[in-house]
């Protein structure tokens, strides 16, 4: 059942995937570094030192700089907290664009189900979240949380792409690809948390799909395996105005005071959407430390006519990071866009510009993710003592040029494409825009492959309701 | 007055910069060539031939090819007509970011007025609009319409970059940078016209800012002027909600109205926004043939809390094109970007997944803003006899594999920064996305001399309502 059983070595390694030595040493010198602590320092021509996988010092600019260290030369970039993204399926990349446009029940039952069933196995998972992680870390997010199928190969992938992943066990009340029940998916599920302990970037968790897909008693014990090993737990929450009513009929309970009356929303539990939030549904989640995962792109994008409460969330002390949800829902991976529409959609809603200003935005998409996800100690700024998970980027481009405020530009100007260094847990992935862990081409051409066979599925279903045809690609 | 006479030769051009010679021919091979015709067709693994200009036939798969001309790899790449930006400011592109997330007023009176005050002479629109064409042109932008001060210096910094250009004299009814009066600015544009009349690039256009600001005589004098020459009219529509009451107050008629009765609602009237239109305004526009330019993106950034009605404008058979409204408002001038805002936010305000689908959105962006400036018969597609305007985008990257919907993937998944070629009026003035035009570095270099500049200014009026402090980047 573990991993090493189960997954050949690597396959597309390009480079031996050893741990960072504990005692190298890497200096990121003379970028402007967005440090993300409480008082937002920003230090203009500082230095990030990294020994192994944390960050030891922050240099000002003009400090002595320690001889006898690796520099990274960061003059022209932003050097911030790498990204994280809260919420996500991240081996439906390779069933990204199948379908769009269409009532979430025909995209459903005409599309992805009919898709998943025949494609989703071991092999298309690793394979699927392997071309995310490339994508999520080429975009600058060096954490993400992944709720899907098949833990061993999700947990396998995440480590040969070098990128942290909070990811593991998943309960759902139907059959799903890998297990007949819930009870069968937890059967052995302490095996992987285990496993996983101590693992330097492999973050293991346990998820529960919904309320309304899935028996309360099978959602509180995945909860309570969660709990026993302190690890995060995940859950899809009032996503759609209908869950409320569902979850009363099966439980005699809304969906949040369910969760709620198993002792579930405490911190390191992730309520993903969290779209419908009464008053008091926010007064629960607050007390109980839980934190939401903001998803406003996928939201918008299947019609959800109401954004998320996450101005009121934040005003009351609740944890919020942004997802960008499954890749065939959104569908890209790259939070800075995430960010934008995220500024966007709450000013547009609360009709007020001032709303969630670029640098709450920003602070939701590190620190925020970082505390959703139970992690503030360890990511989510460059404060030393925490992990190196730190990004570069360019900032000599026409769009971003000139410079006058730092979290107008990354939230409402940069995009993924102008990360060009990424450095996850001390270890550099992502340099001169290039992924170094993987063989990013043979990862497409799998991908293609796996493309052909969807297309296939998907021809025994195709309806007139398509004007635009599906291509076949060679 | 004229351009020769108020500007030195480009002084940072890095390649002669001449007319396309007719007879040269340049074939675009193996992509999948989306035509964006009536009929949506697309061909994978086509061809387009371009002779001088213009675009002399599209080749279908195996058909044979013609000898002796230069070509353009197009393999693993979408070739789509050049996008159309129907609305913008681009020289402002030098103010980017110097203040966002403040009232509208507040960011006007505050920075933007004081700025432009200090800053605007024709160096700041020559460099501004230069900045923004390399921008544009980089995204996949071919053809923008543009509102702003100092008529020559627009013209030719777009001509000097090689983008297609809707741009010309403007008239407000306050005193601007470069004239004190709207007659003032209007006493020698008929020079501006004539000397652009026969340009193959800049397509010159007459504006006036709107009723709010601007008397009804001079609109009129404005329009009149556009439509000796039968040139586009630009002008601000409905923005705010206040505009038809401040229209009644001082002209006894609403917006769209007035506009109504000096007949300016002809086919090539560029109505910007057009958000607060009732449902007699919509018939008005729809018998008259004026078009919308919808900017998504800076609307919901300003906190407007309605979307521009472009669903219902596109089933009344009104021209919708796209715009970035201005960098200072936006904050980028990616129209792929702009399409996916476009589409969800349709989606979210009708609660319905299906509204404005990924074709229709793309097609907004290419032949509907071709039409909303009346170009279509030279822009907008890749038909035979028209301009030579094509984009190529790299779709060998990880978040655009595997593709199932041309489309979908243009709209959802893809961005500017994945356009490698672009072609201008038969002329590549992008390739390995690279600016072949102008030496980028020397624009970038002017754009920072001019952000140290408004940095001063705004010093004197900077508020406490920042947390983010103003940045002195050296």
């Amino acid at each position: 059942m573990l991993v090493a059983s189960t997954l050949k070595p690597n396959p597309v390694a390009a480079a031996p995937n050893s741990p960072v030595s504990p005692n190298r040493s890497l200096l990121i010198e003379g970028g402007m570094v967005v440090v993300m602590d409480d008082a937002g320092t920003v230090l203009d021509g500082g230095a990030v030192l990294i020994k192994g996988d944390r960050i030891a010092a922050l240099l000002e600019p003009g400090a002595p700089r320690p001889a006898h260290v690796q520099v990274i030369d960061a003059a022209g970039h932003l050097v911030i907290p790498g990204l994280v993204n809260t919420h996500g399926h991240a081996a439906m990349s390779l069933l990204r664009g199948l379908a769009d446009d269409l009532p979430l029940m025909t995209w459903l039952e005409e599309y992805i189900f009919p898709a998943e069933a025949a494609l989703v196995a071991p092999d298309f998972v690793y394979w699927g979240t392997l071309l995310s992680s490339v994508e999520m870390l080429k975009s600058g997010t060096t954490t993400f949380a992944d709720m899907y199928y098949f833990r061993d190969q999700m947990a396998q992938a995440t480590i040969d792409a070098g990128i942290r992943a909070v990811s593991g066990p998943l309960v759902v009340g139907f059959p799903t690809p890998d297990f007949s029940t819930p009870e069968a998916s937890l059967a052995d599920a302490a095996v992987f948390m285990e496993h996983y302990q101590d693992h330097p970037t492999l973050v293991p968790s346990v998820s529960a799909h919904a309320l309304y897909t899935t028996p309360l008693p099978a959602v509180e014990a995945a909860f309570r395996l969660a709990e026993a090993y302190d690890a995060v737990f995940q859950i899809h929450v009032l996503e759609d105005s209908s869950e409320d009513a569902a979850a009363r009929e099966l439980t005699g309970m809304g969906v949040v005071e369910a969760l709620d009356s198993i002792g579930a929303l405490r911190p390191g539990t992730v309520l993903a959407h969290s779209i419908y939030l009464s008053d008091e549904d926010m007064e629960r989640i607050a007390a109980g430390g839980a934190g939401i995962a903001h998803n406003p792109q996928s939201n918008m994008k299947l019609g959800i006519p109401k954004a998320a409460p996450v101005t009121a969330a934040l005003a009351a002390g609740i944890p919020v990071g942004l997802g960008t949800d499954g890749p065939a829902s959104n569908n890209d991976l790259d939070l800075f866009d995430e960010m934008d529409a995220a500024a966007r959609i709450q000013k547009f809603t609360l009709g007020d510009p001032t709303a969630l200003p670029a640098e709450a935005v920003f602070r939701m998409a590190t620190m925020g993710g970082a505390r959703v996800l139970n992690l503030q100690d360890e990511i989510g700024s460059l404060e030393p003592g925490k992990r190196a998970d730190i990004v570069l980027l360019d900032m000599e481009r026409p769009g971003l040029t000139p410079l006058y405020r730092v979290y107008s530009h990354l939230v409402y100007a940069a995009r993924g494409s102008d990360v060009d260094t990424v450095i996850v847990n001390g270890r550099v992935v992502v340099r001169d825009r290039q992924i170094l862990t993987v063989d990013e081409e043979a990862v497409m051409e799998r991908a293609r492959s796996f493309g052909d066979s969807a297309r296939k599925v998907v021809a025994t279903v195709e309806t007139a309701a398509h004007t635009s045809p599906i291509m076949n690609v060679p």
